[in-house]
């Protein structure tokens, strides 16, 4: 079977090659209840290097992961006026437990401020016990009317950082450390996808937050994915969960609180920043395999060396897999293609013959005949070439399709396929509802320089606006 | 404070004792929806030492992670007959989302084998497709009116496996597999607890397996605690949900399938198995913090010395955490005490001008004082005697504790703080009947050499009976 017969190509039909890319990749399937999301093996393995990457650096920021309850009482919602309003069209809500009628219906949590203030409460005392720094990783439930495989499911995976602190400042610049050192890092070193940071307009904002910041990254289509968010929550959630501590001088102060998420949407993002025609394409620092060894045929002399080469690369930490002659040849190399996999060494019987084995690129279709010997000392430059070389295309296909302009008219015009940047001064207020109405939304603001406003800066900034998923 | 006045003593009152310890280790509190728990960060950290240790043997067997819908409908769960007939009374129901009344309702998992036995009928279609090893890492939803934290929790964490195969006997002898090398040696290896395998009797059966495999342990108040379990389904879900392979010889063929968890109640069997008065006790495999390096006063020179001895023990390769000479000396032996942390190091003034520091054992509360030099080198032989000290006291406790008995009467008797073991021929039937009757269950069934029997071996099987958490 030909690779092109595989898949619907991206020109053709991105959503179509998406949808695509997801089941022939074997990610996920959709479950029996709306919306919801069955994660296959490999689908799940790729979440669990993201989750490795991004809970190493969230400990390195000093916080720690702790789990708060699936379920939350529905008045528990309600303290933050901002925050039920934001949540309720999307609430799941149990009202049937143990065999009987509840007597207060019970929320499956969207997210777990509500739950998470209740406790901060009760164990912030004093001033010692700041920053309080909490994160975890769970399930949260947001009934989703449109779902798409990753991007939009009424049940996801993310986390789910809370923290609290003494000040303002504090506040900020924790949400800004983690939103750099935490998402930023991964997102740019591991994912190889270059961002947009900056802050959501108000109209973008969290439900209940005073600012949102974001990573905002270009897709294949040129369309924006929202990777990644920071919230600075000021006292709104102190003040509605009574988050009180006593502070040196012996007063009793509120607290600032943050909040910050990522999900499995990044799935989504990893399949749409880096695919192609061929599928998926990982990027080795996050492949959970990075290297496939396929042997040609089923015999004994070359599944054995094969046997080898894996057992050389995975002594040189590389992460392999082998695969065994079962099968046609053509056919697995178009599976592991439409998987992603960056490094794909054949071992057949004829370069055998002469010590050699052949390395090709999934990125590329370089094909790089090697002896056996020098291979496992190669690989892994190779693999770091692979990594930047991904990061490179990103960054130039990401930069062409941003448009600097001046007007609505031309930003809609840019926005078919790209992202457009321009005054926030000519956005504000009118401007935003035109973009809006043609399905265009503002992305972030931006300092002139590219760099993060902080919450309350004005004028002299830019808006990144671009469709989105 | 003196460490006595901290718990309750476990002779004193047991239960209150583990509560004690759970609250002042900080481990976990309730949540506020009736029987749900938040874990905090003391206790999520074991937590996440016990899933990396079994996620990495689960591995080593094959089995690969993937991810399962929360919400499964309310049809689904009526497939199997004893399935629905053993979860009903505890399920957690959805009737209203995304701002409607749903059409069906949807049941918060209470385990997954159903909406799992929907997507292999899908996934398997050929005899080279199978086995199909899954596992999943999650929360589950079981309505608990006499909640305990950790041990009875209405929502709690945990890892359920589920696997088809093209056999009786491969499924037979992998669902083995997984209770020895995964669960029993887990269990043994590291969290140093002696277990008794065996299969369950009948009565005790999970709702729809034909054969449930169990790991049981000894507390300290000598009650049992189920550590771990592994069913054989047969192709009682195989059957329910259409799970057919196509055979070498082209036949249609059912599967057999096989399940097996092990969940959160394993923290709380780690503080009743281990615990004493000053605390919890962690063994050192299991330890997020095998070494607390406590400066015992908050003096620069104190504090740089105990840093440099953090320094030394990470790189070590030990699990080590610095507390610096903040607040009462003996206040923070204590709290290390009640966190079992098993081994201390204490920095002080008058030590270190002899440039000595000295060492604490948990387990013996021995103090060995060492020169700086000495240290790093000595600990992890150290952490590894204090693990079989931990294992060799829980093995004579257990042993002390299991009386071989004759009759029911004095089966009850030996209960009362202990494990009994007796013929299973004179507890089948009405036996079984009068144990329960007193709080007495059927733990396991063994062969009389201690081994597992299969599980349609008749005649000469021993029973071990005890109360139970």
């Amino acid at each position: 079977m030909a690779t092109q017969s595989v898949l619907t190509s991206q020109d053709q039909d991105f959503p179509r090659w998406y949808q695509d890319v997801v089941a022939k990749a074997e990610m996920a399937d959709n479950g029996p209840v709306r919306g919801t999301m069955v994660i296959r093996p490999y689908g799940y393995a790729i979440w669990e290097r993201i989750q490795s990457e991004i809970d190493t650096r969230i400990k390195a920021a000093g916080a720690k992961n702790a789990y708060f309850p699936l379920f939350i009482p529905e008045s528990y919602l309600s303290k933050e006026a901002e925050h039920i309003e934001g949540f309720s069209p999307e609430l799941a809500v149990v009202t049937f437990a143990g065999g009987e009628q509840l007597a207060e219906p019970i929320v499956v949590r969207p997210t777990s401020e509500t739950v998470i203030g209740e406790f901060m409460a009760k164990w912030v005392q004093s001033y010692r016990d700041l920053p309080l720094l909490l994160n975890q990783w769970a399930n949260v439930v947001r009934w989703e009317l449109r779902p798409r495989l990753f991007l939009r499911s009424s049940e996801f995976l993310w986390q789910e950082g809370h923290t609290a602190h003494a000040s303002y400042e504090d506040a900020s610049a924790y949400a800004n450390r983690i939103h750099t050192e935490v998402y930023n890092d991964f997102l740019v070193n591991v994912l190889a996808t270059p961002t947009f940071i900056g802050i959501k307009p108000p109209s973008e904002r969290f439900a209940g937050a005073i600012n949102s910041m974001t990573c905002e990254g270009m897709m294949r289509d040129g369309k924006a994915l929202q990777m990644a968010t920071s919230h600075e929550l000021g006292q709104n959630f102190a003040k509605a969960f009574g988050i009180f501590y006593q502070s040196e001088e012996g007063q009793a102060e509120l607290c600032f609180t943050t909040s910050w998420g990522a999900s499995t949407r990044l799935v989504g993002g990893l399949i749409m920043a880096h695919g192609d025609d061929s599928g998926l394409l990982v990027p080795p620092r996050l492949a959970p395999v990075q290297v496939v060894v396929v042997a040609v045929r089923d015999e004994t002399e070359v599944n054995a060396a094969a046997e080898g080469v894996t057992k050389s690369l995975a002594a040189a930490g590389v992460r392999v897999e082998l695969d065994r002659g079962r099968g046609s040849f053509g056919r697995r190399v178009t599976d592991w293609e439409i998987k992603g996999v960056p490094l794909r060494v054949e071992v057949g019987p004829r370069d055998l013959a002469q010590g050699l084995v052949t390395m090709v690129r999934r990125d590329t279709g370089e094909k790089m005949p090697r002896t056996l010997n020098a291979l496992a000392g190669e690989v892994p430059a190779l693999l770091e070439t692979i990594q930047s070389t991904l990061f490179a295309r990103a960054l130039a296909h990401r930069d062409e399709n941003t448009h600097d302009v001046v007007s609505i008219a031309d930003a809609l015009e840019a926005t078919k396929d790209g992202f457009a940047r321009l005054a926030w001064d000519v956005v504000a207020g009118e401007g935003e509802r035109e973009l809006n109405a043609e399905s265009v939304s503002v992305r972030c603001l931006q300092r002139k320089d590219g760099s993060m406003p902080a919450s309350d800066e004005e004028g002299d900034l830019v808006a990144l606006v671009a469709k989105s998923y």
